[in-house]
């Protein structure tokens, strides 16, 4: 097996650099682990498993209280898996929605007959707390509160903690997709009252896909049994078969679990969520300063921006063809991300993966190129 | 990251050999073809993933008429996402038990609200064709015929081409689950008359583990829509999706499936199902000469072992401890398989995977030594 791409920049491995939300650049290192094979009854196995559902825990600041079920698939499984085991079919959840994984837990719920509750706002503006509190207040049917940390859409962080301590405040359970935010924005899970975070392997923590996770409340996943709607997504089940037998009751993706054990260990050796969101966010800061130098006009304000995934306005230069652009960054060896949104036409750079602030410039050295190459020297036009 | 254990005998990058039903020992070149990272959008990546879908139609003998759709996860995702994507709220089922991977079948369906009509036979035996027709002749209201091929419970062959027979004749859709046998014991699902098939990457094809695909009959799944019970877990989309896209719905298991494109090149190396099947029906023939040979006793009769794995009963003799044994043949190199049974304590010795005649032949090797090291010189003690 070659390299997938020749490129002028590249990865650790000679890949293009994926400056996107996932699956992303990993280091050699984590790729490297997964060069072995692992019977999943090994007692080798069972322990590279078990350290990494314990720090997942200690991750999310949760104490001996709380517990990391795994699940196999990808971090909508986790999803899936957390909204349809802990919320019954008598339940009712409140949904926060400003982008597509808001849409998307919609429709699973909806899916699985459960009764939802719909506040939304557009992809560029977070809930309005004013609002939110005053459904939940004059609902007392809603059971569960659920959002999403940070919506991938636009790139928007959404203020978990706040709607944490509105859930408490009614006593509804709180549900959230951490998926693109887990290990590098801080998350506590004590401190904001959730029930139940699901994120996966491979965004922040920079392991390879195929595994997703939800780190529970254990007295709320104890209170679950009998609800799912499946036998593969049951997170009851699965957490007892675990605490039984310290397996999974299927088949586990071994070679990811055990690339997730050595990224979690070079996770800690930056420093945790403070160091991997450290560079983070000097990753985004250095993109948007360079993208507002080219002319680019970001569509959130600062102050709403993830330090994960950045949404570009689409120029409105006639000569800035998107695919070209795409596939000219390409051939330079970076790998950028279509635009999701609904309400603006626009393209997506990501800040997470095992890139720095060098590769950051470089990226911008070279769409300071491509747009050369497309008849467009100095700045992009952009309207308003 | 060093080998998970130093071990005499060995695979080709060191690891213990698992006799087992997977995981199970792959290549190095497998395993090297993860260490890299692919996009989930990359023209290259959309490529390999196109390939790996139709080359497993093939294997299927499926032709145009026939599609694959994959699904994250494990086997026992795509099982039950077979299931309830296939058999509709209202529909019937007329289950095939004879093992484990049978009542798995059971309770997918039992929780997805689905009737099931039972007919179940002891691990050691097949069903009864002559009871499957009567049922299927006087219970107009099943809808379906769902078996396992190879049960691997006891390692069982089950008579796949028969039932399909008889759900032809009886107007009846036909769902297989060929887990462990697809890519080793024929399949021809045009012949068969099957609806839909099920397997994953990490038995017979010698992936690693992670994605679980179904083959279906496009007339078949195209009727499906609105079925499933789970957003993941349904074909119908997940197909519709892709014929749009070329794309997953949800983050695919990139590493996972390129190393899955590889197996696949190999497979094809070795001379595809024929090829595959005769190493692993000589790997299952010397080693039941061998572990005869040492007084150890199959579980079957021959005409019924699929040569994919072999359970043996335990011995009687008071000084074979099992987890001994287990443990010492570890320290060896070679990690064998608890047995499932409930009929006969018993334990299971795998013929799949990156092993051929002289690892089985290293394996009774060891298995002698370490009876010699139990204080059992010779033959084992066996009733019966």
């Amino acid at each position: 097996m070659t390299a997938p791409h020749a490129s002028p920049a590249a990865s650790e491995t000679g890949d293009p650099l994926l400056l996107t939300p996932g699956p992303l650049t990993t280091s050699r290192t984590v790729k490297a682990a997964m060069v072995h094979d692992w019977g999943s009854r090994d007692a080798n196995f069972i322990e590279i498993n078990r350290s990494v559902l314990a720090r997942l825990v200690e991750i999310a600041n949760g104490g001996k209280d709380w517990v990391t079920v795994p699940m196999q698939g990808s971090g909508t499984f986790a999803v899936e898996a957390m909204l349809t085991t802990f919320v019954p079919r008598s339940g009712e959840v409140l949904l926060l929605i400003n982008g597509a994984y808001g849409k998307r837990a919609k429709r699973i719920l909806e899916i699985a007959g459960r009764k939802v509750v719909v506040h939304e706002t557009a992809e560029d503006a977070p809930p309005d707390l004013a609002k939110v509190e005053e459904i939940l207040k004059t609902t007392p049917s809603i059971t569960h509160l659920f959002t999403v940390h940070c919506e991938t859409t636009a790139g928007i962080l959404n203020p978990i903690a706040k709607l944490g301590a509105l859930a408490a405040k009614y006593g509804k359970s709180y549900l959230v997709d951490s998926m693109s935010a887990f290990g590098a924005i801080a998350l506590d899970v004590r401190a904001m009252n959730i029930d139940a975070v699901a994120a996966s392997s491979n965004k922040c923590i920079e392991g390879v896909p195929g595994l997703g996770f939800v780190i529970c409340r254990r007295d709320a996943l104890a209170r679950t049994q009998g609800n799912a709607t499946t036998l593969v997504l049951d997170l009851h089940d699965q957490a007892v078969n675990y605490e039984k037998t310290s397996q999974y009751r299927f088949t586990p993706p071994t070679h990811v679990i055990v690339a997730f054990h050595q990224a979690l260990q070079e996770f800690d050796a930056e420093g945790g969520v403070a160091g991997r969101g450290g560079r983070y966010r000097n990753n985004c800061k250095v993109l948007l300063e360079g993208m507002r130098s080219l002319g680019f006009k970001p569509l959130l304000a600062d102050e709403l921006q993830a330090p994960i995934i950045v949404t570009f306005h689409m120029p409105d230069d006639p000569r800035f063809v998107f695919q070209t652009f795409y596939d000219k960054l390409k051939a330079c060896g970076f790998v950028i991300y279509p635009g999701k949104l609904t309400v603006a036409d626009s393209f997506r750079v990501g800040c997470i993966g095992r890139i720095g602030e060098k590769e950051i410039r470089a990226a911008i050295a070279a769409i300071a190129g491509v747009l050369k190459e497309m008849g467009i020297d100095g700045r992009v036009a952009q309207a308003a």
